[in-house]
Order: structure tokens, then C-alpha cells, then sequence
């Protein structure tokens, strides 16, 4: 297959973009995608997915091109998902691949295909995207997928920078383990769930963030754009068989909402439509010393209290 | 300099985002974007830049972190331009980077610094992106940067596919060698004159490419979308000095507006406010057998007639 035959295999496949996407007047084609405009604020982001950084070749025998678009896509709408957003009534994505010398067209086509089904799936035309070749030498898949979404019309986007001293941490789901267990590439990303709680607590949900990188580092990232200081109780944090809470700071790939909340808002009587449970970790407090501002702590089981904010992945 | 100082930085410069650029609510730092609605249809697109194929190494020596940044979003611009769109009343970008091992943190934050002021040179907010390193091994630099913008107001987006039998084939600018002269890095996306083609000639401007993969290429792509065939008159070419005919049709990497017009279309009386040249190409018609469909041909100095629709870059 050469590439004008991957080029006629993509417009194939997304002829019927419009009749499945009313806002999606021009797909994958042209110079550019042409978008009606949304309703509301739109949110936009771009997310890597690297061969041996976010998944483990080789291609086919680790881990299946299904896989990999999969979890290309879902990284991206994560990060919607913790803006409070939704992509059901208005969202795009845009994808590339930069391929290694063996990658074959056969290959870049069912990376097409898996991608578009993978947006299908959460009901996002893939619009556009661009694909190249590394030169000589033995080179990683490098995949990225921008997303556009809308946040909660009635809410607004949910910032990082929203945390108030009093609030209460929440995280969804469970913890730890990911990369190890392979659910990296089975998550589901929380757009449901991030709706319900926008839908259930409106202005009372003040910050939140996605697990990507660990429970410690993603926390003390709302943290510092709050100007706050988080405390976790190690013994509250919600884990996966076979992990525990140490590795529930430092795994990250959870793709879980970790949220914060007035300390009057009515979490006790929210149920996921999922079924995903919801466990308070925590608390948002003023700094006492300088130092501390924008740090997250964690009580370790005996009582001693560990600064967790570096814990997690620095991609250094 | 460690990422979290990376992130700090890339902070600070994106503080005023919003006063400079109205539209961009939030920009770098949270989960995704956020970005009030357009006015008008939105355009969409995305674009590779990788060291050793879209520039060459070694980085610093041989191509400057603000040439490679430049480019990057120069290129993506370009596809806008293409489209007849506009970036100056609503456009955003995010751009990603993977990095390879050797790259330094303050690397990273010189090249976040050229692509925000990349941006800003056409008045794009830098809204978001990733930041990824790659593994072990000798690995290009590898960029993408995801660009939108407006279509024009009245005429709306110029596609590919609208191009007619009778049309005129037209060009901005000259062509040629724009790698081995370095144009490559330095050359303007034709914004403003994509603009006042839509101004001026309104539904007359049929159809519209950029020229990145040379003429031949690039004409049969919208010979191949509209089905029809283009026919190129080799002398009418404009090349760069030290260029001709045959590079300007194989060399790509020129960024010009290639396009065509309704044969009654004021294009004579246009003059671009920048300058640029205008040169008529040759004509589209109705392909004279089905295999012509799709196809660009030009008459070669002699008479004879030649099949240039492969020629250029094709990236297998």
C-alpha cells in the first residue's frame, strides 16, 4: 500500500463523518477540518502516546495497534473529563503518527481505522491528522491525539486552580497498578462520571484533576494552582488488588478524577451511573508555613506525615 | 532545570494570555484549554515537524531551536491559509513536543518560548500542548503542533474538491528549492493573501492547496478531489533563481496557494497587498478519459506531455 492508497483508505472510512457528526461539515482530506461552531466554551487538548514511554512494543506481539489507538484517544478525553467537559454534543479530534522505518501502510491503516473507532466509541469524529516517517534507525511509534470537547454549560470548566482551604479530596474508582495489570490500556475515561458531577454539584465542585502521572503529584498540582496544601490519609486511598497505597502515589496511568469540594456539598449522596465508588481522601488546608503551599502530604499508617509531591512520574 | 521548572516557565509567559487574546479563557497549565466559542465555522488541522526530515540536524548547529519552532507553526498556518481561513479574529494553537535524550530542559523551554513567540508573530494564543521524552537511543526531535482558525466570514472554507472544468490554475509566489535555499525555514503562510482571494473573488475562488509536497503533487490533489484533470504549461512556472520547472513541480516545501478560479474571475486586477506575485498555470478540464481523472499533466518544453501527479514527496 502506498501512501496515496492510505490517504484514499482514510477517506473512505470518513465519507459518512457528516451524517454521524452534525458539526463535522469537512473531515480528514483537506488542508484543515471545517467545524460548525460549538455553543458553549471550547476545550482543546494534545496528548502523546509513545512506544515504550505509554506502552510497551513491540507492536503486535506486546500490545495490539488496537490497544495502542485506544488508549491514544482515551489519554485525551481523560484530560476533557477532568475539565469537567464533554465531547457527546461537541467535540473533534485530530490525531498523528510518526511511524518507524518497518511500519508498514497495511499497519498505518488499521491505526486509522482504530483510531476512528475508538473515537466513534465516545462519539468524537476523528477529523483530521497527519502521518509521517521517522528516517533511518530504529525509532518509536509516536502517536498524538488533540481533542475538543465543550465543558459543562452550566458549570463551566472545572480548573485546577479552584481548591479552598476546608475543602474536602475526592478521588474516583480505584488506584495503583496500572502499567503492571495492562488496565492502562482498558480505562475508561471519566466523561460520565465528570458530567454527574458537574450536573449534582455545580459550583460546589471546586477543583479538579486526572491521575495521569500519580495520586502525589497529580494532587499537588491542584495543590499550587490553589495556592493550598493537601493532606491524604493513607488508609482512606482506594486500591486495586494486588497494589497498595504507596504505589497508588507513584504508578499514575489511574486516569481516575481526583476533586476537591465545599465542605457542605452533597457527594454522600451521589451514585455513579457506573457504579465507580467515590472515597473521600482528604482535605484542602491553608499553608502553615510557606513551604508547605502548593505541597501534598500524606499520614502514613503510625502517624508520620510524608511531603508526597514529587512522588509519581516526572518525564525527565 | 527540572520539568516542574519547565512548567513553572512555561506558566509565567502564558500569565497574560488572556489580555492578550481575548478568546483564549485558559490557557497552558490546566487539563485542557479553555476557549471562548467563534463566531464563524472553526478550522481544524495538525502537522509534523521531525528533525531529519522536516529540517535538518544537528539542532543548534545546523538549524536554530527558533528556525525549527518558527517552521512548525508556519506550517500548520499554512493549512489554514489554505482553507481561506483566518487566524487574526479567533485561532488557537497546541503544540507537542518529544524530545530526544540529549535534550536539555532549558532546550525545552527555548523551544516553548520560539513557539509561543512564533505564534504571536500571527497573533495565534499558544493555548496548550504536551511535553514527552523519548527512551534510550539517538531519536529526532519530534514536534507537532495543532493550529485552528476561522473560515472566511463570507465565502466560507475553500476546499480541494470544488475545483471545474474551464477553471484557471493559479499560484502565489515562486517556486523551488525552497529547501536547499533554507526558504523552508523563513517563508510567510499566505494568510493574508488567502484572505483577500476570498475578499475579492468570494465563490469564483474555487479551490485552494498549499503547495508542501511540490506542484505536481499538490494539483493532482485537487485534480483528484474535485475529479477533473489539471493541465500545468511548464514555461508559465515561476521558480525561485537558481530553480526550474522540474524542481519547482518535484521539490515541495514552497507553502504557495495553489488554486483555481471560475474563468470570469477578477483575478487580473488582483494585487496582494504584500506583493506576491500572481501567475496563471494552465487550466483544469474534464478528464478525456477516466484514467485522467485525477491526474496533473504538463506540457513540457517541445510539446510533449507529461503525467507529474507522482511527482514530488510522497512520505513512504
Amino acid at each position: 500500500m502506498r501512501e496515496s492508497e492510505l490517504l484514499a483508505h482514510i477517506a473512505a472510512r470518513s465519507a459518512d463523518l457528516r451524517e454521524r457528526f452534525a458539526h463535522a461539515l469537512i473531515g480528514p482530506g483537506d488542508d484543515a477540518a471545517v467545524l460548525a461552531p460549538p455553543g458553549g466554551r471550547v476545550l482543546a487538548t494534545v496528548d502523546h502516546l509513545i512506544e515504550g514511554r505509554h506502552f510497551a512494543g513491540p507492536i503486535g506481539a506486546k500490545t495490539t495497534i488496537d490497544a495502542i489507538a485506544r488508549k491514544a484517544v482515551a489519554r485525551s478525553l481523560s484530560d476533557i473529563a477532568a475539565m469537567g467537559g464533554s465531547v457527546s454534543e461537541w467535540g473533534a479530534a485530530l490525531a498523528t503518527a510518526a511511524m518507524p522505518k518497518g511500519f508498514t501502510q497495511e499497519q498505518s491503516a488499521e491505526l486509522f481505522d482504530c483510531l476512528q473507532r475508538s473515537c466513534a466509541q465516545w462519539h468524537v469524529p476523528l477529523v483530521g491528522g497527519d502521518a509521517a516517517t521517522f528516517g533511518e534507525g530504529a525509532h518509536p511509534l509516536t502517536i498524538t491525539v488533540t481533542a475538543m470537547g465543550l465543558a459543562h454549560p452550566a458549570r463551566g470548566p472545572v480548573l485546577r486552580s479552584g481548591a479552598k482551604a476546608g475543602d474536602t479530596v475526592y478521588v474516583t474508582g480505584k488506584l495503583g497498578g496500572s502499567f503492571a495489570s495492562g488496565r492502562h490500556l482498558s480505562f475508561e475515561p471519566r466523561l460520565n462520571e465528570a458530567r454527574e458531577l458537574c450536573d449534582s454539584l455545580g459550583e460546589k465542585l471546586h477543583a479538579m484533576i486526572d491521575i495521569s502521572d500519580g495520586l502525589g503529584r497529580d494532587a499537588a498540582r491542584i495543590a499550587r494552582a490553589s495556592s493550598a496544601t493537601i493532606e491524604i490519609d493513607s488508609s482512606s486511598v482506594p486500591c486495586h488488588a494486588g497494589s497498595d497505597w504507596q504505589r497508588a502515589l507513584r504508578d499514575g496511568e489511574d486516569y481516575e478524577l481526583l476533586f476537591t469540594v465545599a465542605p457542605d456539598a452533597p457527594v454522600a449522596s451521589l451514585k455513579f451511573r457506573s457504579g465507580a465508588p467515590i472515597t473521600r481522601l482528604g482535605i484542602v488546608r491553608a499553608p502553615a508555613s510557606p513551604a508547605e503551599g502548593g505541597r501534598c502530604f500524606v499520614r502514613a499508617p503510625g502517624g508520620r506525615t510524608a511531603d508526597v509531591s514529587d512522588e509519581g512520574w516526572d518525564h525527565t
